[in-house]
C-alpha cells in the first residue's frame, strides 16, 4: 500500500504564474525530512475558490487515498481567503487542537500568528490540516503537530508512518 | 437542596462488558477529592451512539437536575466518537476555553491530547464538561478547569459548590 | 478619511442606568494610549438583546465605517449572556486565534477566564473584537492582541492605523 500525502498550494498569483509556489515545494521538503517510510507526494497548485479548494480537497482524499493532505495558503482574514471555508466544507470533523497548537507556536514568532484561521479536519480516513503560507511557518506548525499525525492516521486506519525521530517523535499510546 | 453531578462513560466496549468502565470511577473519585460539600453522583454507562448521548445528557439536566455533568470517552478523531457532536447538540451555549485549557494541560503530558476534540457547554441551568477517556488525564483536565466551575455554577443559578482549597482553589469574583 | 472606532457597551444594568458603565470609557482610554494617529470613537451603549446588538454592529460597521468595533460584556455562559451570538451573527468570517489568546492571557490573572467566551471576526471591511466586562481585563486582553490589529486593517483594505511603539509594536509583515 503506497502511501500517499497531498500538498495543496492554495494562491491566486501563484496559480497564475506571477509568482512561484514557495509553500508547496517548503511542505514536500519537510515532509520529507520528517518521514522515514516511503511515501509519494500528490501537489495541486490552485487559486483561491472555495468550490475549488474543496473539489481538489474531495479527490485527493476520496480518488486519490491520500492519508494526510496538507494545504498551504488562504488561511487569513482578506476576502479572498477561503481554504478554512473549504476544509470545513469536506470535512466530517473538525480538530480544534491543531489550530490552537499551530497558532501558539507561530505567536511566538509574530503577534500576527493571530490572525491565522487555520484548522485541521477529518474526511473519512483522510486527514486535512491547514499550514500557513510562508515557508518558515510551515515547517514551525508542521515539526509541532507532527508528533500526533501517525497516531490520528493510525486512529482513521490508515497506512503506518514512522519518522526520523531525531527530528519528530511520534506518539503512540500503549494499548 | 441536593448537588447532582452527573458521570457519563461513553463506551462501546466497556457498556457491552468486554471491559471494565474505569474512566467513570476516576471522576467519581477526583469529584470526591475535590468537592467538600455533600453531592450525589448520578452514573451512567453507555455506547458511543449520538442519540444515545443526547438523550443521557438531556435526562441527567432536565429531569436529575445535575448541575454538572462531566463525560468520558468518545472524543478522539475516529469514526465512533461522537461525544462532543452529541454535547454540542444539546446545548445552548459553547464555553470553548474550556476545550483549550484542557488540550493545553493534556498537551504538556502527551502530543496526541491535539487530536481530543473535548469541549464544553450550558444546556439551561446545568454545565455539561466532555473529558478523555484515560484516568491520569481526567484527573489533569478535572483540576485545571474546576476553579471555574463554582462561579460558572453560580451564574447558571446552580447550587453552591464548595471545594478542600488545598486541592482546588474555586474563585468566586468580589461583587 | 477619518479613522473611526466603535466602542459597544453591553449590559442591561448600565443601559438602565441601574450603574455607571466602566467599560466603555476604559475602552476609549486605553485606545487612546495605544494609537498615535488620529481617530475618533463611535460609542453605543446598550442592553444585552442580541438583535440589539446585530444591528448596532451593522450600523457601525457598515453605515458609519468604522475600521474596528469592539464590544465590552456580555461575553460570559449566563442566559443573558448573548454579545458572541450577536458577533457571530453578523460577521464573514470568525478569527479564533483571537478568543484563544485573550483567554490565555486573562488565564494568568483568574481562573474564570476560561468561561469567557469572547471571539472576534470580519465583517466586510471591519474588524470586530469581543472584549471583557471588567476594565484591568479589557486593558490586559487589548494590550495582547492589538500588534495584530493594524496589518489586519491593512489586509481589510482599512486605514492605515499607527501605534505608540512603546506601548503597543504593531507588527507588519515585509513584503
Amino acid at each position: 500500500m503506497t502511501i500517499r500525502i497531498g500538498i495543496v498550494t492554495v494562491s491566486d498569483r501563484a496559480s497564475k504564474g506571477v509568482y512561484q509556489d514557495l509553500g508547496g515545494p517548503a511542505i514536500k521538503d519537510c515532509l520529507t525530512e520528517i518521514l522515514s517510510c516511503s511515501w509519494e507526494p500528490a501537489a495541486r497548485l490552485i487559486p483561491d475558490e472555495q468550490a475549488r479548494i474543496e473539489a481538489t480537497l474531495i479527490e485527493l482524499c476520496d480518488r486519490d487515498g491520500c492519508c494526510l493532505v496538507v494545504t498551504t495558503g488562504g488561511t487569513g482574514p482578506a476576502l479572498r481567503d477561503v481554504t478554512p471555508e473549504a476544509t470545513e466544507a469536506v470535512c466530517d470533523k473538525i480538530l480544534d487542537g491543531f489550530g490552537e497548537q499551530m497558532r501558539a507556536v507561530s505567536l511566538k514568532v509574530v503577534p500576527t500568528a493571530v490572525l491565522s484561521r487555520q484548522i485541521a479536519g477529518v474526511r473519512g480516513k483522510s486527514l486535512i490540516v491547514n499550514l500557513p503560507g510562508k515557508p518558515s511557518a510551515i515547517r514551525d506548525c508542521l515539526l509541532a503537530v507532527f508528533p500526533a499525525i501517525p497516531y490520528c492516521i493510525d486512529l482513521l486506519e490508515g497506512p503506518y508512518l514512522t519518522t526520523n525521530e531525531t527530528l519528530v517523535k511520534a506518539f503512540r499510546p500503549k494499548k
